[in-house]
């Protein structure tokens, strides 16, 4: 009988209610609030607290991923978060709401801090962002970044750069963030400073640890031991244009990758065909996306990377009010290939991206994307798409 | 010396004056306003008026298509249009203007009509559409076509079904539309009944026609004289999905295959890659996008369709207001293969069907499409986006 351990959270309190429930009535055991201390894969057994011991001849672990906290003073005490998960977010909304906080600062700049910094404004509190860098979301171009911190500007949000938190404090009015550079006042301090794999049950399993520092799979979403399955924000990913086996924790992959394994284990097998790392987020009326890989990791993928950076419009320039959308293509100078793209915008960004990402997924050279046939009609793109015309410029100069 | 001879349309009226002198600036003779009245091709010569003779080395055709006009007493008189090019469209905007027009009618249902009564009903027309069949965009699924007849009535346009006009007479009180079953009044009667290929002196130069009725060329864009090129409206493109040569006329093409015999004439030769079908149309509020191939193309082309309809939301289940979207795919029984895509809704439907034509212009079957990477965010798309869900649903069906 197969169990199903850990936490299970879904869309609300009452979908986690009901889970267990649901699961049983199918005739698998869920045991929730279970710790599991290890895992002894030659006995094929999991160790839980007070000795308790589950045999198993499958074990699937989805061990995810846990919210950074920097070590220093003042990060364990009230008002002090990270955000990972559902019940994360539901204890800052608690706080926020008991509290009566008003002012709130999000430590880091990757996208996560900027949906923060959206709901936080938008449910009426002052808030900062303090970063140790120049520009927010640092893994898009500067150009893109910048925008993003227009948007963040535009909206109300304060973003304090080059600042390192090096403690927090309890002061009587409120918290205080101190950084390298001086102090910041808040009654809330979000972390949102990325994710690290949960990997510890597996290392002392004696699993595998792929460089990227997450569990090492195979397309089938085996690890290292053939009857350990791993899944999701702790394990790689391989990645179809860097080809690399890379961690890039993320909802999509973790659901896709949960039926590869789920499949394989019931009879049908069946392989989980990689990333291309698509992503996108929206902060206040900015859409901002990115697909493949940038110069950086192509050039340590052993490509030679070639770029460009257009400007235009999402739609027909006859239809367009005012709407700009920056487009980033990144090519292989010795291939012709697409390498990545980043687009950035108040619409249009990402379903470019995703257009992207489908011709990156099947290895499209520029010369192809440059001609390929796209729905064209005045309200949704000029006829030759942004798409067409930066593979096009980027073409000439490989 | 290159001539350009014929209508130069362009976006505005100051660009149609401009474009003989932009032209003339780089060596080029433009001569408007002139007929061509025969090409004799063994010759090299085009016959223009009054015996004039214009020598070449390379001729390009791109006399374009034609609107359809019913052979009916009555469609030249005042008040009756066809819309094809700028010229139309603004003297349909003269025509309002100048003669008060209240009521308008159009006849024909598709894509050019439904963005024709959407202009209409906004500068305050009663519009009514005519047709012969029983739902508009007869292309589409008949359960999109039902979406977009509740998107005309929702938003005023009568549609009066399985109506075909026999003429139209002149009252006192304005134009009358007579069909098989009965009178429609207006003041304005606009055919919009589709496209024929102008090719009347490409067959009399003895140029090679298609079975699809437009020019035939190859995919460089020459006729089946190596020294006459034809591109746009009047000759055929190859689809990638059907394989077969087909008349699609849409402007986006038309733009393609014009740099393609450009390049090929200057000497940097191009092949122009061809369609798959991919074209999208607004009416009101609602997208309306297909691409590739239906049930009946696949068969004829040889496939075995199959297909499957899927509602879902365009964006997360959790951030949906009220948005409802359908995404119909057609695949190969026995390969596979994605076919062809169709979708509605009032968001997500156009950007679905272009990362799906990225998908079928390099012929990625099902089994790929529902596990591809696309860049996951709640107000942009489900960790599974409806295109994972169809393709999943739809290959079961094989």
């Amino acid at each position: 009988m197969p169990y199903y351990i850990g936490d299970v959270i879904k869309d609300s309190r009452k979908l986690i209610a009901r889970t267990p429930e649901k699961f049983e009535e199918t005739g698998i055991r869920v045991r929730l609030n279970t710790r599991v201390e290890g895992i002894e894969a030659e006995r094929g057994e999991v160790l839980l607290a007070k000795g308790e011991r589950l045999a198993y001849d499958v074990l699937v672990m989805g061990t995810g991923a846990e919210a950074t906290l920097p070590d220093m003073p003042g990060t364990r005490q009230d008002g002090v978060f990270t955000l990972k998960n559902l019940r994360d977010g539901i204890n800052i909304k608690e706080y926020i709401k008991e509290s009566g906080c008003r002012r709130a600062v999000i430590v880091g700049a990757g996208f996560i801090a900027m949906e923060m910094s959206e709901a936080l404004t938008t449910i009426g509190l002052e808030t900062s962002i303090v970063y140790r860098g120049e520009l927010p979301v640092k893994k898009w171009d500067p150009v893109f970044s910048g925008m993003v911190l227009e948007e963040l500007t535009r909206n109300g949000v304060s973003f304090i750069s080059h600042n390192s938190p090096i403690a927090i404090e309890k002061h009587s009015t409120g918290l205080c963030l101190v950084t390298g550079a001086g102090t910041v006042q808040a009654d809330i301090i979000i972390f949102a400073l990325g994710v690290r794999p949960n990997i510890r049950l597996a290392r002392e399993a004696g699993l595998a640890i792929g460089e990227s520092g997450a569990i090492k799979v195979d397309p089938s979403q085996h690890t290292s031991r053939e009857e350990i399955f791993s899944v999701g924000d702790c394990c790689e990913s391989y990645h179809r244009v860097s080809k690399q086996w890379t961690h890039i924790p993320l909802g999509d992959m973790a659901n896709k990758q949960g039926r590869v394994a789920g499949r394989t284990i019931a009879g049908y097998p069946m392989i989980f065909p990689g990333v291309v790392g698509a992503q996108s987020f929206k902060v206040f009326g900015l859409e901002v996306a990115m697909t493949g890989i940038d110069e950086k990791e192509a050039q340590k993928s052993g490509y030679t990377p070639e770029s460009t950076i257009i400007w235009g419009s999402p739609v027909a320039r006859s239809m367009n009010e005012g709407q700009k959308l920056g487009l980033k293509l990144i090519a292989d100078r010795g291939s012709g290939m697409l390498l990545g793209a980043q687009a950035a915008g108040h619409s249009g960004a990402v379903s470019r991206i995703n257009i992207l990402s489908a011709c990156l997924w099947s290895g499209m050279g520029l010369d192809e994307i440059g001609y390929m046939d796209l729905a064209y009609s005045p309200p949704f793109s000029g006829a030759w798409d942004m798409i067409h015309t930066a593979a096009q410029i980027l073409g000439k100069k490989l």
